[in-house]
């Protein structure tokens, strides 16, 4: 099989790699960023470097466009008009909806189908491509009413010999769901310090060293610029659809706090707590996470002490979070593990080392 | 000196261990869960058990209220009925507004001044308690102009004595403050959940497995519901005044976001970018935070070869996030560390242990 990666970052890297040893294929590779093939190449992401794409996709019956969401529109169109006729051209963008009505009465628009892995991280580059990046992870296919069905067979079972799993959704409602879990959180850290900059110079404070979540909630304000531009441009519709939904239900809760009724309050809180625990039971194989709460040293060392002894005890650590005290020098630490019989042992090994340790199980 | 602690939870048994160590004073405690004041005794939290408030306060110069928000104002008003003349009363809930308006004209109500450390969580419970819980920990102190001036300087240098940073904030600013940068992340990550359940139900759809800024936000959501409830309820004017102002921002972003002007779009993530780059840089003293992006194996062990590497070389983490693939056996961590020499050192020792790392400059 013969495949074309257009863009060889991260993704287009991975997918050379899982190509070339897991669909026996030999990889063109195509990148304006001539450093990125010759990375590519030393990695063995790809067999080739192209000096085009019409020389990239020639001869190839798979082609991925891996670039970033505002090139695409260009790429895909220039892909489809240099490949062979029956050549499946696909993208693994994070919005479908615009690039698909980009291409809406292209010639051989049949033989696009949109495409978008939920694996890897868009900053990393070439350098950090794995073989198994793709292993067990969702990968969303678009296919629309235009689309050549024995196209769509043949590019869901490469995509699943990749070791992803496809999976067919119609490209507004993917738009629409990842407006919501993934382009949502990132509007939220932007308002969020936003709003408490203002306070904070409204108070003339500086900002307390409040609890962990602050700091999670704007992780990620002004992340990335140019990959976060394109796509608030590229899914803004949605993204702006989720933020009318977001400002309906804070404008209920304001009303909801302003009524001052305590039981009220409660139920709204406890309904959160329900769909939480609705939204992790749907996310993990394993169980529900349970969350080790630890009394921790802030010094190097301390967490690797403590990650070492889970670590040895054969405790996954499937997320975790620190929050150090004011002073820097001590703090809280959180480790989440799947099922409860894992969290046990865990917090028994943390309790071994000295440290206090209060599980918590989901939503309590 | 003597001193009672009434509630000996994780604060309250703190604060214990501390006056008894750094104050020399003798500290009564008194809780309406017997199990907390032997566990405090114990621990060396308090000197004696009291079977009432009025045995508790009885000779004590300086009283600390460490209950949850929803009973401090008769608490307060049970030690300020039952104190000395010249005994001063603080408290340690996370609002103050509420409950100095709730005591305003009170018999005794100048001896009685707000107070709030930003240490330690709400849940844990008085086993956690630590001597060195508020050691350059941030003390808010919330005086009103019918505090009596002695009282004031009198508790704040106690408060100094007990290792922490004491610093007037009149209440109402400190609400409106605690609002924007505690309990409306708190209300986001609700309202989020809710959000994220709807659409998922509407798209009949699982939750992918996205990346760590949908965990992130929503880590807290229907957390400790009868805290949440508390605190909601006390301070619900200014949390739903953040709310409105949060409400403001997200529209006008929604409105850029259907304009798609990608100079516009770009200009207000840049904007983001700046906010929390000042709140950072505000926050820590060790210079602004740099990410450490690696490319971990998910299994036993590895977040600890890491974390010891780092620790080895004398690397603090301040914070750190995982986010495992879909199939739970590989991913992508992340770790923030302060300052660049500190970072790229950081990042060395990782790297030399096999792994891909890209440091991330805060904002970029």
């Amino acid at each position: 099989m013969r495949v074309a990666v257009l863009g060889v970052g991260l993704i287009g890297g991975s997918i050379g790699l899982a190509a070339r040893q897991r669909l026996a294929a030999d990889v063109a590779g195509f990148d304006v960023v001539s450093e990125n093939l010759e990375q590519a190449t030393e990695l063995g992401a790809i067999d080739r470097s192209a000096g085009s794409v019409e020389e990239a996709v020639d001869g190839a019956e798979l082609i991925f466009c891996a670039a970033p969401v505002s090139v695409l529109p260009e790429l895909v169109r220039a892909a489809l008009a240099t490949s062979l006729q029956d050549a499946i051209v696909t993208d693994v963008g994070s919005t479908k909806r615009d690039l698909i009505a980009s291409l809406a009465g292209e010639p051989g628009a049949e033989r696009f189908i949109g495409g978008h892995p939920l694996a890897g991280t868009e900053t990393a580059g070439v350098a950090a491509s794995r073989v198994d990046l793709f292993e067990g992870a969702r990968w969303y296919l678009t296919p629309t009413e235009t689309s050549g069905g024995l196209f769509y067979d043949r590019l869901q079972r490469a995509i699943a010999d990749l070791g992803a799993r496809p999976q067919a959704i119609e490209a507004a409602a993917h738009d629409r769901l990842m407006a919501t879990v993934s382009h949502l959180p990132h509007v939220l850290a932007n308002v969020l310090v936003a709003e408490a900059a203002e306070a904070l110079s409204d108070e003339s404070e500086r900002l307390p060293a409040v609890g962990p979540s602050f700091r999670d909630t704007t992780r990620v304000a002004g992340a990335n610029p140019t990959i976060w531009t394109d796509i608030f441009a590229a899914n803004g519709e949605s993204v702006a659809g989720a933020i009318d939904g977001l400002v309906k239900r804070l404008t209920e809760t304001a009303e909801v706090l302003r009524a001052g009724d305590a039981a009220r309050i409660a139920s709204w809180h406890a309904g959160a707590g329900d769909s939480r625990r609705r939204l992790l039971e749907s996310e993990l194989v394993g169980g529900p996470l349970r969350e080790l709460q630890i009394a921790v040293e802030n010094r190097p060392g301390t967490v690797a002490e403590v990650a070492l002894a889970l670590g040895g005890a054969g405790v996954n650590i499937e997320d975790m979070a620190l929050s150090p005290a004011a002073d820097m020098r001590s703090g809280a630490g959180s480790v989440w593990s799947a099922g409860s019989e894992e969290s046990e042992r865990g917090a028994e090994v943390v309790r071994e080392l000295g440290h206090t340790v209060t599980i918590v199980d989901p939503g309590e």
